[in-house]
C-alpha cells in the first residue's frame, strides 16, 4: 500500500508564497475563531484584486495562513495538551499551532471589502501573519437532516 | 496600512513537506466532497503515528492538501466559469484546483483507522495526491441557533 519512494526526503516539498499578510492591532494571544470577536484587515496582494470580485460583506471565508511564529516541529509535540483541557491529544486533533507543517485554517466574517483589503471579524491570527488562500466557506449540508 | 516590504518578492515563501499521500482507485475526476461517496486511504508517514492517536472511525476531518496536478497559477485564472455555472466568479470564491497556492481542503469521513494509514469516504482527491494537514472538524456553533 505504502509507497516507500513517496517518503524519500526533500523531494517532493512544496513551496508557497503569501498571497497578503494581516493587520490586527490585537496585542493578546488571539483567542479561536470560534469565540473571537477580534476585528482586523486582511492586505491582500493587489495582482489578486480581481479574483477577490465574488467577496461580499456577511459571508463567512475560510482562510489558510502560516502559522509563522511556532517553534519548529519535532516528535516531543506529537503529543499536546491543550489549554483549557486536561487530556493530551494526537496533533491532529487539535489545533495547535505547532504541527508537522505550520498552517492554520480558520473562517471569518467579512465585514468589508475595500479594493484588495477584507475588514473581518472573529481574526484569531496575530499581526503580520502571512496569508495563504481564501477559499469559500461550504456548509457540510449532509450533516443537517431536512436539508440534503 | 499596507507595508510594501511584505510584498517583496521571495523573501517570505513557506516550504511543506507532505506527511502523507491519498490512495485511491478512483480513476476519473473525483466530485467536490460535499457529494463525493469515493473511498480511499490517507497513507501517513509513520513518524506521525502518535499525533494520530484521537483520530476515530465515525469523525469528519479536515485534510489539507496539495493540487499537485494543477497547472501554474497565472493572472488569467484570476475568474474561472465553475463546472454546473454559467458565471465567471474570482478564484477566492470557487473551489477550483488552479489558485495562487496549489492548496485544497477537504471534510472526509473517516471510516478506519489502522496505524497510520486511515481509510476515509467522500474523498475528491487524485491518487498520489500530497497530504499537507489534518484537523478536527469543528463545527461553528454561532451558525446555529439554539446551539450557541
Amino acid at each position: 500500500m505504502r509507497g516507500p519512494e513517496h517518503f524519500a526526503s526533500g523531494d517532493r516539498s512544496i513551496e508557497l508564497e503569501p498571497i497578503g499578510f494581516v493587520r490586527t492591532d490585537a496585542k493578546e494571544i488571539p483567542r479561536h475563531w470560534r469565540v473571537s470577536d477580534v476585528e482586523g484587515t486582511l492586505v491582500i496582494d493587489e495582482k489578486y484584486l480581481e479574483g477577490l470580485k465574488d467577496i461580499e460583506s456577511g459571508q463567512r471565508i475560510v482562510v489558510i495562513f502560516n502559522f509563522h511564529r511556532s517553534p519548529e516541529f519535532s516528535s516531543r509535540f506529537l503529543r499536546q495538551t491543550p489549554p483549557h483541557s486536561g487530556e493530551e491529544m494526537g496533533v491532529f486533533s487539535i489545533c495547535s499551532p505547532i504541527r508537522p507543517n505550520p498552517i492554520g485554517m480558520s473562517i471569518l466574517e467579512v465585514l468589508e471589502v475595500e479594493g484588495a483589503t477584507i475588514r473581518v471579524k472573529r481574526l484569531d491570527m496575530l499581526e503580520g501573519t502571512p496569508i495563504l488562500d481564501i477559499k469559500p466557506h461550504i456548509e457540510d449540508e449532509r450533516d443537517r437532516p431536512g436539508l440534503s
